[in-house]
């Protein structure tokens, strides 16, 4: 069983339709405070600033193998903190997809080695 | 062509594969600031204050057919701003689809008669 986990809003938009072809459960990241139960979370840096996603405890356990979805990665800090929230519960993430890279950014240097699929990579300005 | 529109956020995890299924674009109406282009919107209240949706300026257009949908109607406030807005730009709302119904919130009766779809009727608390 794969764990397809889309991010707060528009990973949303891409991650769902994406656990329906697998037909496994989707996990939402929410932004801090959306999640009505009990939430593990992580922390990271914005330009200015810092944001957080959270997710039920207990909706991916320890051991299970994650994919996580977004629309777009720019820095990397999202996805990043993605991982480092999958790795606390001491569940893996086997890769990150996202429709959109911005490449020189460069975002993929935060994702520990981890396999990125990319629908479109995007140069420059 | 039927325009499925899905509110933010957790009406994208329902509306995104309903579009696919559909074959239909999927319209995002997102919360005020969140889009990047031009936009056209309605407020609407809510017990403390107000809030607001938006949409990307044509991308529902004049004359179109459009689906609604969203996780839950409570009191219908937000589905009734989606009706307005679209109103508003001459299209035309043909159902609203939601998976839960809080059903002694009554919130249908703020949809102007319009078919509702629900998949989960939940009374009292």
């Amino acid at each position: 069983m794969l764990f397809p986990a889309g991010f707060e809003a528009r990973g949303f938009i891409f991650g769902a339709p994406l656990a329906l072809a697998l037909k496994c459960a989707f996990v939402p990241f929410r932004k801090p405070g959306k999640l009505p139960g009990p939430t593990v979370g992580a922390s990271y840096q914005l330009e200015y600033g810092e944001d957080r996603i959270e997710m039920h405890t207990g909706a991916i356990q320890k051991g299970q193998r994650v994919l996580l979805i977004d629309d777009l990665i720019a820095t990397g800090g999202t996805l990043a903190a993605g991982i480092k929230l999958i790795e606390e519960i001491d569940a893996k993430v086997v890769e990150c997809a996202v429709v959109i890279e911005l490449k020189d950014l460069n975002g993929k240097a935060k994702l520990g080695g981890l396999p990125l699929y990319v629908q479109v990579q995007k140069e420059g300005d």
